[in-house]
């Protein structure tokens, strides 16, 4: 009787594993339970189908104006669902820790004005309420993964759930928390690979692609990809987003600040809400070439504006305009 | 301002080196010392231009006729290089080690036949000789990375050299590595991610993709994937190998054998010809559509063929053909 | 002058931090805030003092019967603490959870037989007045050491907390977490290395001993070791304990159960009440050796016990009694 | 067919190697091969007997006055070996690599001078013979583990070899590394955990005491410990040399300098003269508690000494002399 899920034998499991995954109990979020693809539905953006969504927004709620700046940006730019944090976990007890209650009204207000569904992040059960009543789909973070006490209050609820990986989390494991809270009778479940925990320090996590094609074979859930924190660095996020949509994912979810600089939390990873657009631009023939829908913004972008990915030529430099900090 | 204080160094690093990256002293193959892209000639084929070059082919030369077999199939497909061990690392002294002599004979007389140039690996410097008579490029394993008296050695040569990253190797480990060869005088390098060791055990490694915009941005050199190794299941292999694509490499390594379950190494892992077929087909219009050109194969696929990423929909079966075990 | 210049501000820092930690802001479980050691009393047994004080139990409260039966003789053998879970944390939501409220009790119950304190884990907010109200000491358990909320309301409380390292988190957050506590105004916390997650797989974790003279070193705070969770193979458990003693542990967490096969969790890495009681009188001298108290169990131990870890000697057969399974 | 060998599922792996290992074919190495303890004789010192040998010396030979100043020194203190690195395997092609010849032949001096025998590093086949002119030992390093040829060439000789843990290397790949050397015939093997790399970064490496009980479980060969590598700081080393003989090595590996801030290479965690003999007498009677025989230096240590590992007390001040930097 061991805690933590069997390690069966790699290659005898792969060949075993093709169609049916043999992974621990997964009766409900497993293929073997249902074939078909499941569709969330956030607020009437579908999350699972033929479209790739991209839910951008700042890593924290700071005021009125960064968010609601922001909002209309992504929205502009071709983003369905807006995401913002109210409540922060943070490592240290002295870091920003979110506007808590003011956070959640400022998304609720953000929504109104444009629209877009918002996704905001619960860190405990005492939260839940607060958060259903202002979001349309709640965000277990990665840290959380593991906390069962507030899966299976999740677990009760009807509201959609974006379940992001834990950093140190296997796919088994990331699958038996899904399956908690499907388990519970909520099987509206969105999963989010961000990045794990490696021996690699030059990027704050290693983006792990491969659970894209891995986990969309074994489950039946959408599975979408957070490049800003799969890697820290804004500058990669644009080359991992589109290698994600090349993976297979159902959507991205990606941080977005008007001014990064400037931000409470996390502006190393943020982009700036034209190199946000430009990704937009950049990713939708490679989401076409796929056989994809890809959002348009509601601006259409220039064509004079420069590929987020200049092609490679023998006599190219190595920094162009984008490669330039956020300044 | 950063959600995670625990590694202060790196976020201060990452901001300094949004221009020149601040790693060691890697003033030959880094940026800093070179800004164009450098192209490497192998036997003709020119890598880290503005075509994406794939090298495949068997993990292990067995013999004649599984050699010239897959060698006329990968061509068909496209392949630019091929690809095949003499001299094989194993973990266990008692698993085959490959022919040998006999190997590099067979990937000459392949060489001859199909035109396309050759690769294979060298485990010691006592090897050199005998692999550089008889191949286009020399292969330095992940094994070997950090052997530094054959960096050494074949810094010394005027031969191209594939430099696979060390599976526990961190990017500025493996670009010092390749600054031994520089060193050496020999700066026809081209670098490979093919997967790191983590703490997941679903796949055999985890494909680092983040690794190539990273490498792109601090070298000149081309940057290629290993997506067989880097995932160790022939069905992930061709979404991992589009995702590289899509995140700018500039060429792939793949894995391919006539008859995968009867290969003496590495089966679970390499693509039947067809399937190999239609992911050169497949990832075509992903090149394209991030600028970068693709071979055409000398046998024109047919319209028929299935995708090999069937696109989800919501009335999607989970097991199209393509999910099936190679059999 | 470094052999790997991999990760440069490490070594800096480490010059730097010979007398100081410069670690992220821990004012107040760090050395720098106060340099006497911690003593933290949990139910009159004093932790962080001379003596080193040895908590064991079962996994899980499974039933009135194996708990008695285990707590009177893990206090027979000398341990000073009873542990048992009511709540368990298990990856799969179809495994056993523990009793609950039915578990509490029978450790109350357990502590009014023995006069053993006791500790168990809470794993949510909502349980702390129950486990409160039963318990001498509370447990954040590995997948809840960044369950920041759970830390805050406990730093509200006054009573003890056994706070276990994540399984996946650096010395630094570590520290950070129980700087969460302490800012809330509880300074009674008992420091757990229990393992952290590599690629490793001979054992369930790798127990990370340097931590335990790091952590000593940084912060005033009693250390404690967990072999069982730490190994998860119980016949490394006491070879690990007496090793952890040496490394400078304050204290020791042992899983024992009365009948290993028959446990509904972690029975693997359980040890029977007679290879308990063996491993305290072995590690009895190394305690001595190094200047700290051992308990002495209630029972004296026959001399004619086979002694744990018997001396390789050059004629020494590898498989002693000891060295069989638990039958 | 697979390069890397299965990780079975661990739990049934555990029970059912309760005897003997169930690991890849180990057939000359394993506790199934041959049950007693093998002893390896260097120099007419036997390791993996009754008596835990300590090997001590510069990372770097760097100058006689250097070399000969340290080899009394650690004699004195109780050193039975002396280890000296002639030729460095550095990360960087720019870094100090080693007096090469010229340095074997001050090691040959060093041992005619003390009586002390040698241990040096080969990093390549070319330099085995001169290695063996000079060395009573051949160390196998880290980077070198899986370079498998120069195993195989090792295998050859009649020459003691200390075998070093990659830093990534899994045990059972440890061990096969071990077959390879004894497959050729030369069964002369001494194994070396040296910690492997993991996510933590307050450490160089993370040293994996378990490894050792397992290693003595599963090999008849001598396993040592080497805490420099091991934790990259200095003042962690005596800590971690006391729990690596509690947890059962046969020997230690220690860097030691007579001027550790102008070392070459490595200076961080070597240790003075002076601290390394107050290290050799604290760690006698945790050697002795667990019935081994610790050597007896030369110069008896004054009884005035101070502790190396001062019993924490509450009114214990964190900085006693031990705990400054090596200045």
């Amino acid at each position: 009787m061991r805690e933590r899920p069997a390690r069966p034998e790699r290659a005898t499991r792969a060949w075993r594993n093709m169609i049916t995954p043999g992974i621990s109990d997964t009766r409900l979020v497993g293929r073997e339970g249902k074939a078909e693809n499941t569709v969330v539905d956030v607020g009437g953006v579908l999350v699972g189908g033929q479209e790739i969504v991209v839910t951008a927004g700042p890593c924290s709620v700071e005021s009125e104006e960064q968010l609601l700046a922001t909002a209309f940006a992504v929205k502009q730019a071709g983003a369905r669902i807006l995401r913002g944090g109210a409540f922060k976990p943070r490592t240290s007890p002295y870091s920003f820790h979110g506007l808590h209650e003011e956070g959640l009204k400022l998304l609720a207000q953000a929504r109104r004005a444009t629209g877009l569904p918002v996704v905001t992040e619960a860190m405990d059960t005492r939260y839940l309420d607060a958060v259903c009543a202002h979001a349309d789909m709640i965000q277990i973070g990665s840290r959380n993964m593991q906390n069962y006490t507030l899966l299976e209050e999740v677990g009760k609820l009807r509201v959609p759930v974006l379940l992001k990986r834990g950093f140190s989390a296997t796919i088994e494991e990331f699958l038996l928390a899904a399956e908690y809270i499907a388990s519970g009778g909520n099987g509206q479940i969105i999963l989010c690979e961000r990045g794990i925990r490696t021996f690699e320090t030059s990027t704050r996590n290693t983006l792990d692609l491969s659970a894209v094609p891995l986990l969309k074979r074994w489950t039946h859930l959408p599975v979408i990809v957070d490049p800003s924190h799969g890697t820290g660095l804004w500058w990669l996020v644009p080359h991992m987003a589109r290698a994600a949509v090349a993976a297979g994912a159902d959507g991205l979810l990606v941080e977005v600040h008007v001014n990064p600089q400037e931000a409470l939390s996390d502006g190393e990873q943020s982009l700036r809400p034209e190199t946000f657009e430009r990704m937009m631009n950049d990713i939708r023939p490679v989401a076409h070439a796929i056989g994809r829908r890809w959002p348009l913004g509601t601006r259409i972008a220039s064509k004079d504006d420069l590929p987020l990915h200049p092609q490679p030529q023998a006599s190219n430099r190595a920094t162009p305009d984008l490669f330039r900090p956020a300044k």
